[in-house]
């Protein structure tokens, strides 16, 4: 999230389909305490579950936010949803830190890439 | 997008499944050129596409963007990917504005959302 971790920017790469992707949209609340650490923490929990790929998240400023996570299979996304700690934060966002929100869990039937080829060099003059 | 028409925040409500997602990351260049204009144009024209759902956008500034575009079925996501204009988009996309991006079809399994609700009035004092 704006506020996670910063790493190179990269979207998630295409995998060999199927797989899952958990499509989180938000709008958030004035009250935003605790938050950032909170997202913070579930960054780092989610890496330990088995058959998590990866998560892509983009905020506009003052507007929507999206978070999509990858994962393996339904089991391992069903290990996610379940797990203790994300579920006290799923319900004090409910309580603080979300005027609304939608989550849609999808089966990957196909992705693909494209990242830019690199500029060539220009060829030296005879 | 940040650049797209101002419509109230809200995200696209969760549907009856099962029903399609398109999810698109991107990381943009320097060089955007056209590329509000075509955005806008792009969100016109998929209106008219039979079984278009709704479209989320995030953007960060400077970092990931993410536009999740819903479809009733494949077939309507078919008539978009071979939209004439839309193909034209896509490879000015390629030759410009991105970097690098991620599309992910998917079907969507399962949904829901939430609405905070209003704050209730204090009830009057006796």
């Amino acid at each position: 999230m704006s506020e996670h971790s910063e790493a190179p920017v990269a979207p998630v790469a295409a995998y060999e389909p199927p797989y899952y992707a958990a499509v989180f949209t938000t709008v958030r609340t004035q009250e935003q305490s605790g938050y950032s650490e909170t997202a913070a923490c579930m960054e780092e929990l989610v890496q330990d579950i088995p058959g998590y790929l990866g998560m892509d998240h983009a905020q506009t400023p003052g507007g929507l936010g999206i978070t999509v996570g990858y994962f393996r299979d339904a089991d391992a996304l069903t290990e996610w949803r379940t797990n203790a700690e994300h579920r006290a934060a799923q319900q004090r966002g409910q309580a603080q830190w979300y005027e609304s929100y939608t989550l849609h869990v999808a089966k990957v039937e196909r992705s693909h890439g494209f990242t830019r080829a690199r500029t060539p060099q220009s060829p030296a003059a005879d």
